[in-house]
């Protein structure tokens, strides 16, 4: 059994993109850069905001925090949104979630043109990644795509199963293992995996250890604590844990600890490869973010 | 074995808008407008338009061909497809494909407004499909929904095999399924399936057989007449067959016989549903295309 290191890939890949940043610079143009707009003053929001711009810093990547109250219209914001989409310093933008109850996600999100979409929530890149063409593709897909292929664990002809079907892990994941390999992400990533036979299970499905029980690679997004268990795997699998919740746990540090939607400790014997959570797929994401800004200024 | 009769579904839903475009029409208000881009004189793209016009008249529906010799550049094209974004005369619009060889088809498909937008190509739309946000759905999955609806056939917690990952069918089909209910489809239609695993087959798949043995609904988007076959099904399950390939018959009147991806003599007695080829899929291409039409009109 090998365990997919995430906190090793995403130190990797950070050297790389911070290698490809230097060489842009010394080249003589100006560094990527990324917009974070935050609305309001969220704790667990400000803290990811705060993550982002160290990761940025930290290779290179300008980024700039775009705050905003929480008094601030709909109808504003989406001004400000405009006027990110036309500013030609702004490579790529994310908007930080959640937005203030007055304020209509979908609406924003909508409005961000796809190209500056490094988040790729927009629904024109989830679709031009649907249909194959070059798009931007959210953070833990990409991230778990790096993942397979850094550690040469092909797709192609191979059953995944995915269990989970949010917009942002379950549903582009399928899409992106399902496709021609190299279509949606772009050369300067090594991810490339695609042409596997894909299966998508959720809260209705009614067999879903059968259906593991045929998988080469089982893919869990499903938010819910030890769902897949050892009775539910073949020998030789691959699990990819995106789970993470926080359990209380009297004897840990902070008292609680993050568990993952596996029971790590009955299905890891079994695999091939496996995530651990923490360290596997978690800090793949932040990474991921990094590397789209990176292609939103190349493209 | 019950056929599901796609040419009587498809008349009795042309009853249905002749009724909703003359109940519009006598409280006061104009009737849907589709209308109908083809660029040059290729014979079946004419023969398919005229087709498309005399369906809309059939039931009501006003629609104007608007032609272009193949000579028109692309920047032109855009601006007409611009043009019909900006008419409020204009519900929706197609652009009939395939378009000359100097002009990409995907950038104008992409220029068109997701919301006149009734073939349901767009990424905009494809994403929004995906997300769960209201959407025009592409007329073969479109038709396919509203006949399984229609014949009470249910999808929640069933596994559906689709075969074919086409851009048109297979992988708009597999999203509407996996999806949960009434989100993407409008009130106005009566098709609601959704809530079903979801397994995504391919060229690349290894192991078909098995998988489709395990499948309580197949959707077959192939394109390889007699793909399917009587050994690869249980019994009970429902065959939905998209194929329709011409294959030589000097026996047959034409000079052909229409066949679809399924070995229908073996297979259709196993079956519990099972489309006939043709009159099964095909008839409710055209009518998705006119209920689009109704829906862009009353959104």
């Amino acid at each position: 059994m090998t365990l997919l290191d995430g906190k090793y890939i995403a130190s990797q890949i950070r050297n790389e993109l911070r290698e490809q940043v230097a060489a842009i610079v010394a080249s003589g143009r100006r560094a990527p850069k990324l917009g974070i707009v935050i609305v309001g003053h969220n704790p667990a929001s400000e803290t990811y905001v705060a993550n982002k711009l160290k990761a940025c810093a930290d290779v290179g990547i300008n980024a700039e925090k775009i705050a905003f109250e929480d008094t601030i219209t709909e109808a504003d914001l989406l001004r400000e949104v405009a006027k990110l989409n036309a500013d030609n310093s702004i490579d790529g933008y994310i908007v930080q979630l959640p937005l203030p109850a007055h304020i209509n996600e979908q609406t924003i999100l909508s409005a961000i043109d796809y190209r500056k979409d490094v988040d790729g929530l927009t629904p024109e890149n989830v679709g031009r990644t649907v249909q194959g063409l070059p798009s931007i593709v959210s953070a833990t897909p990409r991230g778990i795509s790096e993942l397979l292929s850094r550690y040469h664990i092909p797709t192609e002809g191979k059953h995944v199963v995915v269990i989970g079907r949010s917009n942002i892990v379950g549903k582009p994941m399928a899409m992106l293992l399902m496709q021609r390999p190299y279509l949606s992400l772009p050369k300067l990533s090594a991810a490339a995996v695609g042409n596997a036979t894909v299966t998508i299970c959720h809260s209705k499905t009614t067999d879903l250890k059968s259906i593991c029980l045929t998988a080469d690679i089982i893919i869990v997004a499903a938010g819910c604590p030890g769902l897949l268990t050892a009775d539910m795997v073949r020998e030789g699998v691959t699990v990819i844990d995106v789970g993470i919740t926080r359990v209380e746990d009297a004897n840990a540090p902070k008292g609680y600890r993050l568990v993952g939607d596996v029971d790590f400790a009955s299905v890891a014997p079994k695999c091939a490869f496996i995530t651990p959570v923490p360290g596997g797929v978690g800090p793949m994401t932040i990474v991921s973010l990094l590397q789209n800004t990176l292609q939103a200024y190349l493209q």
